[in-house]
């Protein structure tokens, strides 16, 4: 295993460029957007971006306390889950002083935990037994449905872990969908057990399983939402478990053909994620084991494959290659013009789009 | 009846300010982040603010009813409300030219029309019988509550309306609150019958008789809620209803004493609200009809009180007569030192406190 605990300078990373790409995720995701103005006006260098984030954390996590103490349950699972996000974000991108990184992941994983009881409805933690380790994950249930809930899987991608899928949960539990979002190989909590490697797919075969135990779920009819790295898991996992009904690559990656191109921040943050420190010793590994080329034949459910135009993390050639190895495939393109990486900057148009693809797809007439 | 029919010319309004002013409030009340991006980087002059959100009503409309074709009512009861949303935008300060704000209006209240059956649960529709005209209200009622559940009645101000409520309900709902919202004299849809005067409470009356025949309510439980000039208004029903139990008055108006200072926007629209084309004809009307000093001895249920320090909207004078006349009542004080007009800034902490609040009040126990 490489060490990864070593603390590196502070990397060059200008902050309005992080809040450009990735502001819009932030509030999509569900950052107040005062918050995100905040960190804009306030953090002048990257140095002082995790403690700003830790002590947003910090003042959510006493919000939730304070207001859990009071039984106002609703507002204190909204607050921790925010103290959670606060600090997702302290640590999202900071790869390069894994000690820290790794307090805030931990932050992360205990305001979830704490905050799970108390959404509606609730999040069931539910760790699923995998080679002798468990993959964790939470099962969110529509109230007042129907007796056997297709389900919807969430896979985060490269950074993104289950604990960010909250509201995109909401929109899946309102259109009648369960939800089961989880850490992978690489990915949040279960980076701690597993680097990033060649078969994702395995995981989500033993979340199926796992599920399928389950009276409330029906798990004929199971779906699967990926995004951006996230994506490619998805497609791979559908590619190898034909009990996925219906596949949603969320601006997802095909290949890490042009890693060595990728910017430097990109580069450490997928080294990280497979265990390497050095972004170029981790080149091949990553190379041979994110690859859908390997993977595309098995495709056989529909897709769903949104990109931005406008993608700057995972960029038109990528894009390319989906088309071209896709090509027979039953996918439904939704290419935005004006897109950005995920579309995160469409996120009140895709993200109930994709949805109501997946609800279709899964719904009880099979359409 | 005084004349409002004739188009004045474009008013010397600044959009940049505009939407400082407003902007949190835009996004706070529903609006998609990159659409008020968008009309800050593509709205140069307030001349042009009107036809920008009415285009973007016409595509959420369009949106709306192409996923309601495709049984996608969440969704499409989502667009179609944005679609309503916009309208409402377009025409919130348009005061100048009363047939374009009729018209964005006419559309406000007919794509909420559309969109109510669809949202989760449903808007149903009430017309109150109250003096041989009616006041339009719409009921939400929380899925699988108690069998009879407190209400609270939702008060819009100077250009906020029925329609605008819907995520603030979304926040009562989860909470097990039904709620009311309505427009009464002055308020958008009611504004075409009745123009506002001395007695809005009369309405709010009206409104909790109709709502006592409703089986799934406890009119025992009834609060209001009120914001900026509804501030007063809901003050002014709870001094004249003591059937009220618990009253927010959310960055609320005291009287009208410093209208002659007001920036002549505001004087503009208070003036229309009133049925004035001239705002010097209306001033002496609006004083006396607005004067907390009249009701507020009436007050005896408990107050909850939020101001923002930083208001430039209702300012300092203001928070200051409440102070003085409401010393010696049951007053929660929520002065907000970085809050501006009804802390919509900080709209993530002030909203679910106010509901959170509100239902203590009306809950069985009564603490």
């Amino acid at each position: 295993m490489p060490n990864t605990s070593d603390v590196s300078e502070v990397p060059q990373v200008d902050v309005r460029e992080v809040l450009a790409v990735h502001g819009g995720r932030l509030i999509a995701d569900g950052l107040p957007p005062p918050d995100v103005d905040d960190a804009r006006a306030s953090v002048a260098r990257w140095a002082d971006w995790f403690d700003h984030w830790m002590a947003l954390s910090d003042r959510y996590g006493e919000l939730g306390a304070s207001e859990r103490a009071a039984t106002h349950d609703v507002t204190a699972g909204e607050f921790l889950w925010l103290s959670c996000m606060a600090a997702h974000y302290a640590q999202f991108l900071w790869f390069h002083a894994p000690e820290e990184r790794e307090r805030g992941q931990r932050r992360k994983q205990e305001r979830y935990a704490e905050a799970a009881p108390l959404l509606t409805p609730v999040a069931e933690r539910i760790d699923v037994e995998f080679d002798a380790t468990t993959v964790p994950g939470y099962l969110r249930i529509p109230k007042g449905g129907a007796d056997r809930t297709p389900v919807a899987l969430l896979l985060g991608g490269l950074e993104s872990t289950k604990e960010e899928w909250h509201r995109f949960e909401d929109l899946c539990l309102r259109r009648g969908l369960a939800t089961f979002a989880f850490d992978g190989p690489g990915q949040g909590e279960y980076f701690f057990t597993r680097r990033l490697g060649p078969d994702f797919h395995r995981c989500t075969t033993a979340v199926i399983d796992v599920l399928t135990a389950r009276p409330e779920l029906d798990m004929t009819r199971v779906g699967v939402v990926g995004r951006s790295l996230g994506g490619y898991y998805a497609l791979e996992s559908a590619a190898h478990d034909d009990r996925i009904r219906a596949c949603v690559a969320w601006g997802g990656l095909f290949d890490l053909a042009s890693y060595d191109a990728m910017d430097p921040l990109a580069r450490l943050g997928f080294a990280y994620v497979a265990g390497y420190s050095d972004p170029r010793d981790a080149a091949d590994h990553l190379r041979t084991s994110i690859d859908l080329a390997h993977h595309v034949s098995g495709i056989s459910c529909p897709v769903y494959l949104l990109h931005g135009v406008h993608d700057r993390v995972i960029g038109p050639d990528q894009l390319d290659k989906f088309k071209r190895h896709l090509a027979g495939a039953d996918v439904h393109w939704d290419v935005r013009a004006d897109g950005n990486h995920c579309c995160h900057n469409l996120s009140h148009l895709v993200r109930p789009a994709m949805v109501d693809w997946l609800r279709d797809r899964l719904a009880n007439d099979g359409r």
